[in-house]
């Protein structure tokens, strides 16, 4: 068994609304010292195989084609052994 | 500045209903091998603060009163200096 441990995050230049609301709310709540909040996904998925290389191909198609926006997100992951 | 990096992730006995329409997307697409998908939240917080300790203490804080759910979620962080 094999786990992918993904992240897809908003690029950089890419506005942020969540987060911008999560560093609105904390400074409401007296944490002014919050300067930016970004929030992004964190997907694990356990995978039935023990061929690293065929996973890894496997996780960059998955992301590409339905994890992530190519216009306004970017990935990365890594996988483990469990 | 310090940077803190949250995880918030459903309790391993509540239902991911999203990861559960990743799964089977992924079936659909022709994945056979996938055997759970889990969809969490990642979120970075940037502090304008070099005291870690106190920052530990208001990521905790924050967790506990914004970002997670107690009922449902769980939640670690690390904190790096940037």
């Amino acid at each position: 068994m094999l786990k992918a441990k993904i992240f897809v995050q908003l690029k950089p230049s890419v506005l942020d609304p969540q987060g911008k609301a999560v560093t609105n709310s904390l400074s409401h709540l007296g944490y002014d010292n919050v300067v930016e909040t970004r929030i992004s996904k964190y997907i694990e998925i356990s995978l039935d195989t023990r061929d690293l290389a065929a996973a890894q191909k496997q996780i960059d198609n998955i992301c590409n084609s339905l994890l992530a926006n190519p216009n306004t997100e970017t990935y990365h992951f890594v996988i483990e052994e469990i």
